[in-house]
């Protein structure tokens, strides 16, 4: 039954396949006519927007208030920053004309040559230039510090290869960009939203994350620090998920923002800068979805049950309507969001594969026996059990039911975590692991070189160097030198 | 005291100044280093976000679902339907290439040249085209209408005379893009969003609309039918603050969208669009605000309540954070949002005119003979009132003010409405007195070429065609030719 709708690509066959399957058919998102440019459907967008709110409420609770900058950003101020330009010129979309006109040979519309701008400007692929040219005028002195600010905004770098929510052209994010008095303050904020992004992925994402620091190479451009959270997704690769970075002065001296301190000396600002994007729908995809579908956290789910009745004729259904608009009551007064299903142009059998395939965490049916019984069947999406339950306080179990299966989700993706993460010590045995996935725990002497030999032999590169876990020195895989302590690596998204 | 922060340019001096001013030093916005482009602050991006979270509950209450389409609009997209370019191709930010690289001779960074798109891109001026280009694959049969899209976005028209909020290069807003099997249902669907837009108007922003039809002249560039709201400005002008299109059959005809209908036959796809912009903030600011700053709607202000202390000691102001501290308990068990500016940097003469400047809607005072008599001093925005209230029940007495308030504002606007709209039945007296600025109400013959005339000689347009109100037939005041009823004709924004 509704086989077709299900026809997703098995995970152990194609893996890549199953999650470009699953995107398209389960109405997150889609390619457009634009290259490399995604239209988020409602459904995916309802997820994306769950996780706005949630994550807007703990950068407020955290201080920060939201604003908005300019999407074009000049030519000029994008070059101001040395190492910033040179990490996103090849992928910026450039406006060069303001204006279009009628051919006049009357072939269609053309770009009008007379509206050439003076200055091209910038699509942002990043806002830290337009940011800090404003910031400027906002910074005297350190009474005007901290600012603390963050965008929800579209992005645009033009990527090669791109893939729906992982790597696309466009893309939605948010930026926090922060402006401090002192070195230890604009450090501390820039570990405090790493915290944030780690709470958001375990406690709402349900997706256990390693907290830690770029190497130089995998840096920021513009960054002397940033951090990371990476998590493991089902085919052993490591997704990137959220970066926070330490920017020290390297903006303030390129816009020249300069304040006075409290001992009325001129000095120049501390800078933050932090984002997650729509990035995380494909982590939040990968690491809980099954070859059925998607596989929802209840925190995120843009409806955390559907109800679907089951029935012989309208006056079964009427009675089941009456009987279902009991509990959808109860259950939206506990908080829980809930769908009724009784749409009749499809059958029982393809909405349950439709619920299935969108990930549903809950699915109550009731049939009519279920009527007779004052019982429904509960289907839990996480782990697909089925079970009969008393209508009686059936609201309290359910919502209980869906603190399970945030809960379960959340130690299953960390039990695969733990079952393919190991511990390395040569070489030889690191390029024979790293083929089976996962995450490698190895001793690296610190060097670029060592790390770029690694990346071009093995294809893995270093994740982080953790901020928790083991920190006895030891030797090079590699080259045999001092190492520090384990650092992390995999192949990555 | 604090003369520097207040010193905003009186209405009656320069009406258009006091804007400018008014938007600046209550830190609204500001202009930005790319022409036209502006920097939402935080205080204004709290405002309109309060407006977003509103308006969306109120999308989705009428069943609407968000999505994302992409910024980038293919050239030839926007020239599919002919009075769509037309209308938009003089405003078009051009996307023509994708990389920039080093100059040769090191001046700095370049457009590559071999980085030339194939075809351009537009930046979308608003969504028709691309999103209609998406449907087209969304919509099979009856059964998958309607669709009933809305997206938050960023939107650019090149305009050449800009001012903050009210017409700038860059925007962000809301557009509606809905898809429907019967014209029937599209025109309802299109006058229900009017509707919406004239509650949020009048019910949050306290802004009184007329809502109404706009002449073919005025209509959408594409649009079959263009419902507008208008409102009235302090200065007598108009300004146009919502609009909904029925688009007919246009934009499925342009991109080939078909359906079977329920009799088994092709159809072109029903349409409509409709959006509010950061434009609003415009009218939220004109609307209400005195010689003396903001006054802001409750319903909309990013805190209602600011409490300042007032002390000689620390031990008073001690004393005075305990007292306040329950105040606050209370008015948040109430759901009323509140500021408490015990800072000790600024003294309170100067704390009173920055929150009066940001339209705080009402203000209490705690010095040390109000600890004394557990009193506290209440002042309201709106009237500027003081009164002195015991500190019993003083949250509950908050909330009323605030409702009255919200209630109080309102009225002042529509009593300012209905002062200057009158009815004219000369073209005479239509000259003189669109002098003085306000609606006019007056006959027209329907023909474009009376209102281009008018349009020039006068620089008045029409706004609308009342949906409501005093429908009986007359002559035009400029030809005597019949008229079907009285228009509204202003001087518009």
């Amino acid at each position: 039954m509704a086989k077709e709708l299900k026809e997703l690509t098995k995970r152990s066959e194609n893996y890549s396949q199953w999650y470009n399957d699953l995107v398209i058919k389960a109405d997150l998102a889609e390619s457009s006519a634009v290259r490399g440019c995604m239209v988020i459907k409602p459904y995916g967008y309802a997820i994306w927007e769950k996780m706005q709110r949630q994550l807007d409420d703990m950068f407020k609770e955290t201080g920060h208030v939201n604003a908005y900058f300019p999407l074009l950003i000049p030519k000029s101020y994008l070059s101001r920053e040395a190492d910033h330009v040179e990490g996103f010129a090849k992928e910026c979309a450039v406006v060069t004309h303001y204006r279009l006109k009628n051919a006049e040979d009357g072939s269609g519309v053309i770009v009008d040559p007379s509206a050439k701008l003076e200055e091209e400007l910038i699509i942002r692929p990043t806002s830290e230039t337009i940011i800090w040219s404003t910031y400027k005028n906002w910074i005297r002195s350190y009474r005007d510090l901290p600012i603390l600010c963050n965008q929800w905004a579209n992005v645009m770098r033009w990527e090669m290869r791109t893939r729906l929510f992982l790597r696309t052209a466009e893309f939605l994010w948010q930026e926090g960009h922060t402006a401090h008095a002192t070195r230890e303050e604009a450090e501390s904020e820039a570990r405090t939203m790493l915290d944030v992004y780690s709470e958001f992925a375990e406690n709402f994402m349900a997706v256990p994350v390693v907290k830690g620091i770029k190497t130089p190479n995998e840096r920021f451009a513009g960054a002397l620090e940033t951090y990371t959270i990476e998590a493991l997704m089902q085919d052993g690769k490591a997704l990137q998920s959220g970066t926070s970075h330490f920017l020290g002065q390297n903006f303030a001296k390129a816009f020249d923002v300069q304040f006075v301190n409290q001992n009325n000396e001129l000095e120049y600002v501390w800078a933050t800068s932090w984002g997650v994007s729509t990035r995380l729908m494909g982590a939040l995809i990968m690491a809980h979805s099954d070859d059925n579908g998607l596989v929802l956290p209840p925190k995120l789910a843009p409806y955390q049950v559907v109800i679907v009745p089951i029935y012989k004729n309208d006056e079964q259904l009427n009675a089941i309507n009456e009987k279902v608009a009991d509990i959808i009551k109860e259950l939206k007064a506990l908080g829980v969001s809930v769908k009724y299903d009784n749409a009749d142009n499809k059958r029982p059998g393809f909405k349950f594969a439709e619920y299935e395939l969108k990930g549903v965490p809950v699915r109550l049916v009731m049939g009519g026996r279920d009527l007779e019984n004052n019982t429904v069947e509960v289907m839990r999406r996480d782990t697909l059990q089925k079970e009969t339950k008393s209508c009686d306080n059936i609201a309290e179990y359910v919502k209980q039911l869906l603190e399970d299966i945030q809960a379960n989700i959340y130690q299953k993706a960390l039990n695969y975590r733990s079952e393919h993460t190991i511990v390395v010590d040569t070489y030889e045995e690191f390029k024979e692991k790293i083929e089976e996935g996962g995450f490698i725990l190895a001793h690296w002497d610190g060097t670029s070189e060592t790390e770029e030999k690694i990346k071009e032999e093995t294809k893995a590169t270093i994740r982080c160097i953790p901020l928790e876990g083991d920190t006895t020195p030891g030797k090079c895989m590699v080259t045999g030198k001092p190492s520090e302590r384990r650092v992390l690596f995999a192949r990555a998204y």
